[in-house]
């Protein structure tokens, strides 16, 4: 069949909207119609040719909604009809890390999505006879695409695409970084640094879980008014401080945080977090992305005085067991996404979203089908 | 009263070993006969001067057993004639850390206890009019020391005491950081890295557990055969590994270690320790005290992708709580301590068991009063 996609042909060029190629559903996959699909600053970093992984020409995308349109040989538990969320890190239910509950991290179709193929080793999508990439195993900036089983989440019918989209990616590694990796505790007192879309969601999942103290950091103090409405109850600009910020955090939250969370990406940052945290019980979490080759560092004293260093990847979640829940929290007024999506345009405008992002003027933009 | 002790009058001079003067008892503290004090590294760390919160004259010492000989006023738990062994860490059981059960590390008394003092701010201990400093609330090198009352664990009075004092330190520090620190689940894999003491009892925590590998690392061959009595079921000398002693150790645990303990204190090992621990859930406990000043470093991708680091002090053990329940695993053969205790000798001979130390060729030395 044929399919409209915002095609990345070349690193650090603007995707090309034209129409591709695309095989139907092999074994074990589904073609889905998307919905909506949100921008994120992964689909940039991968763009821009900074990604070491990154290979073209491609159709990024990973953070999608959508409807299954049709079914291979031997899917099991989707249908057509069925609203669907992708998921860059799937949930087979019978790898050794599906059945280890201390982490997400399927690996059944690692090695092939790492490649940009399908669990069999070829792709779906070509242009003009020429093979391109899928992405992250979703490759939501195409209106269809196909994907494995178990790199789908079945969840309700009444949700909307245009919101829940979110949820494949930034809502889902934040509110999962606080419920599923930390598992943070009633009370808590917490410290999260960097207020963009990921910071946000780790605010309003600290809110969620009762956290008594949020507070954020960022150098940015147009970023307070959001965070406080997500949830955050003590804002931290760093360029106000006057000495050390650690100790400035520490004498904050009394003594030290429960939890901290890096929502950056920043080494340096990160130390902070750590060190920033409660003697005896802190624990710190890594969620943004470093730079390639960049290192963290800290005296193992932190630890040995019962520090914990940690990281949470698309939040600790297993994605078809628990998205439909966070699709739940949304529709139950528990977690608010609409507020986070500023901005929303057609898929032929999809270069306007990582204009906004650049520029900071968006939390999300949203590509609607 | 008059008792002898071994008294470190200056850094890096050997101890002498004096009749001192010693007070009584003051409100909430025990006088107790020492029987028997083990001779440890971190008593060779101060008394060689490397420790920057080492002061002097001091009687060290901090891993004995001993008798009650008199309790002072709102003495509680303790009664004339109860076993009992020393504990730098205290349990008071009314602080904000011990009313956490995350942690161990009882803050109660902790600022007079590093300065070498009691609780009430002045020592118990002098010479020739002169003060002696106390040393990590234990001074287990006299023959007769005061102690705070949360700084001793009553334990059964059928124990020896010549192999309980070890509880006091080392075997609670290996054991704990296996049952509390890290709680190892029965069937995991584990790395342990430095063979002495402590790395030993890392390794007999590990087998008691039921964990199904137990790989050893030590650049001394000799230390081989005691580690298999103990329980390792794997040996690795860095020194005969081609190539990056990390892969091979990912290699010869299928995929990486469950579980990692630094047992050495040196910085590059504490990285290696870490990133020998498998993917999605691999946990790496630093034991070791590294030099002062020194950094670990890793890429944070190790932690994203699953990994924890952590640290574990006194094993993670509440020592009122724990150390008795150590001592009835010891009597119940469910562990070994004496193979461990390699030497013994009076008081007088006290530098003897330093020598042995450090020309390597005990594993534990042990004081008999």
């Amino acid at each position: 069949m044929k399919t409209r996609a915002a095609v990345a042909f070349e690193a650090g060029k603007p995707l090309e909207v034209v129409e591709v190629d695309l095989e139907g559903p092999k074994s074990g996959e589904v073609l889905v119609e998307m919905k909506a699909t949100g921008i994120c600053h992964t689909d940039e970093f991968t763009l821009s040719g900074a990604d070491p992984e990154g290979a073209f020409p491609a159709i990024l995308g990973h953070e999608g909604a959508g409807v299954v349109v049709e079914v291979g040989p031997d899917v099991k538990d989707l249908k057509v009809g069925d609203h669907v969320i992708p998921l860059y890190t799937p949930e087979c239910r019978e790898c050794e890390y599906c059945l280890n509950p201390k982490t997400n991290l399927c690996q059944k179709i690692r090695s092939t999505q790492g490649q940009g193929v399908m669990p069999d080793g070829t792709s779906r999508f070509s242009y003009k006879g020429e093979k391109l990439l899928h992405y992250m195993g979703c490759s939501t900036f195409s209106n269809y695409s196909v994907l494995p089983e178990i790199s789908l989440a079945k969840v309700r019918s009444d949700a909307p695409f245009d919101k829940i989209c979110y949820i494949g990616c930034g809502v889902t590694t934040g509110l999962g970084a606080v419920m599923f990796t930390a598992k943070v505790e009633p009370n808590s007192t917490a410290v999260v640094f960097g207020l963009g879309g990921i910071g946000l969601n780790v605010v309003q999942g600290l809110r969620m879980v009762g956290a008594r103290q949020i507070v954020g950091v960022d150098m940015n103090p147009a970023k307070e008014a959001m965070a406080r409405q997500f949830g955050m109850t003590d804002f931290v600009n760093p360029n106000d401080i006057k000495g050390d910020l650690t100790g400035h955090l520490v004498e904050l939250t009394g003594g030290g945080a429960d939890y901290s969370f890096e929502c950056i990406g920043n080494t340096n940052v990160m130390r902070t977090a750590l060190e920033c945290c409660h003697k005896g019980w802190g624990e710190s979490i890594i969620i943004g992305v470093a730079p390639a080759g960049a290192e963290i560092a800290t005296r193992p004293f932190q630890l040995v005085t019962g520090r914990s260093w940690r990281g949470s990847a698309f939040g600790g979640a297993r994605g078809r067991t628990d998205v439909p829940k966070i699709v739940d929290m949304y529709m139950d007024g528990r977690i608010d996404i609409d507020s986070l999506i500023t901005h929303t345009m057609p898929l032929d405008d999809i270069n306007k979203g990582f204009d906004l992002m650049h520029a900071g003027e968006s939390i999300r933009s949203v590509v609607l089908y």
